[in-house]
């Protein structure tokens, strides 16, 4: 029912959800942010239609965010950067988490259809379309 | 860049995966599924876009999964079915996670554009393609 | 190896630990602040030798903590106080978890053993110091 | 009020809770265990008196639990050894997380006072003890 394009963009944000709620929270230092990253990466790279994952999580942020004694402090969207991209059917999504305005915004920034016989979402495919 | 449907479908796939991530691991039984049911609802009905979350965490499956004398379980997938419905610029998007092959599947089972204007992603209107 | 009152305090700090990074991320408004504070509970409730959990969200310091338009924050342990009652082979711990220069502390409150014919950790045994 | 020694319990409870539920629930398959490995430890280490963990993830029983074509499961404690040391004060805490008749037990494996004017918990501080 719903197009290939559509069902790629909901797999993108499936990914996004996951690792936000899956890592957030985690204790984290500048010592431990690059294993972090890493796990985060990997973790998300194994659920399905996943082809890259990036994760940079900013040292200076985490320094910043430490306030008290301890050294570390929790992960949150306002300490990282998250890159992805999904390729469902052969359309290609690239997704993006950064701050904006203060709030740890998760956006999409391409969605493309490799598939030349098929024009994206703004047009029927063959068997929609009574003309093909 | 993206069509309002995909972006929608995007918003849709953020709730499930924050939804499952957020709480599978979550110690449940019987008597505690109802209080479960109702949080992790009322949290994810908080998010952007968000119009309605029902979750059913099913109490026979529950009890088989207490394989132990302590009496609970640990939230997963295949505990729990999943209805939601997301909202984002008249865009309406259902989705649903059930058991399918013994694997929680996250769905799309529908994306409806309510302005007649629009065509949605499915088919050209003519307004947007009058050469269609 | 290690005593009941040891074995005790192992066990309120699982449930704690768990509480913790079981929830926080949760997305929370004062409206779902409720149900949240009753899932929380009763989930951990569930574990081994816990009795009592209670959790009080703040709705003034949810409320301070929404900084953007979209009506929600996410759970942290600033936000909530948490007591916790765990009783193991007799010994009654008592948890709480509060704010303290502004981190959130868990702290041990009370280990009290019922067996008088054991002297716990509370107090000395004939055996361990002759000089009682 | 509580012993040191029942202070290093707490803490020790309280970091095997955080790596519990934290990270139960990551998507992960054999070869993203070693990250995944490497991340929990190094997160766990930045909680307060925690000197070291080491996590093992058995690649064999990740893989015996791939059972879909995705290629990946979720992280629970029945894939996993943890081993923690604690240092409270001067008292050093050893515990084990591993498989015990099907489920993952959290243990006190030793508690050691390195401080030989204190006999640990069994004995009176001398605060306590007007004989000291």
């Amino acid at each position: 029912m719903a197009t290939d394009a559509q069902q790629a963009c909901f797999e993108a944000g499936i990914k996004f959800g996951s690792l936000y709620h899956q890592f957030s929270g985690t204790p984290v230092s500048p010592s431990s942010a690059r294993s972090l990253e890493a796990a985060m990466a990997e973790a998300i790279e194994n659920q399905p239609y996943c082809e890259a994952v990036d994760v940079t999580i900013h040292d200076d942020r985490v320094a910043d965010a430490i306030d008290h004694e301890n050294g570390y402090t929790e992960l949150t969207g306002s300490l990282m950067d998250v890159e992805m991209r999904i390729d469902y059917e052969g359309v290609a999504v690239q997704t993006r988490m950064e701050m904006e305005d203060g709030y740890p915004l998760m956006k999409l920034v391409a969605v493309a259809d490799d598939d030349p016989s098929r024009s994206g979402d703004a047009a029927p495919s063959p068997d929609a379309d009574p003309n093909a």
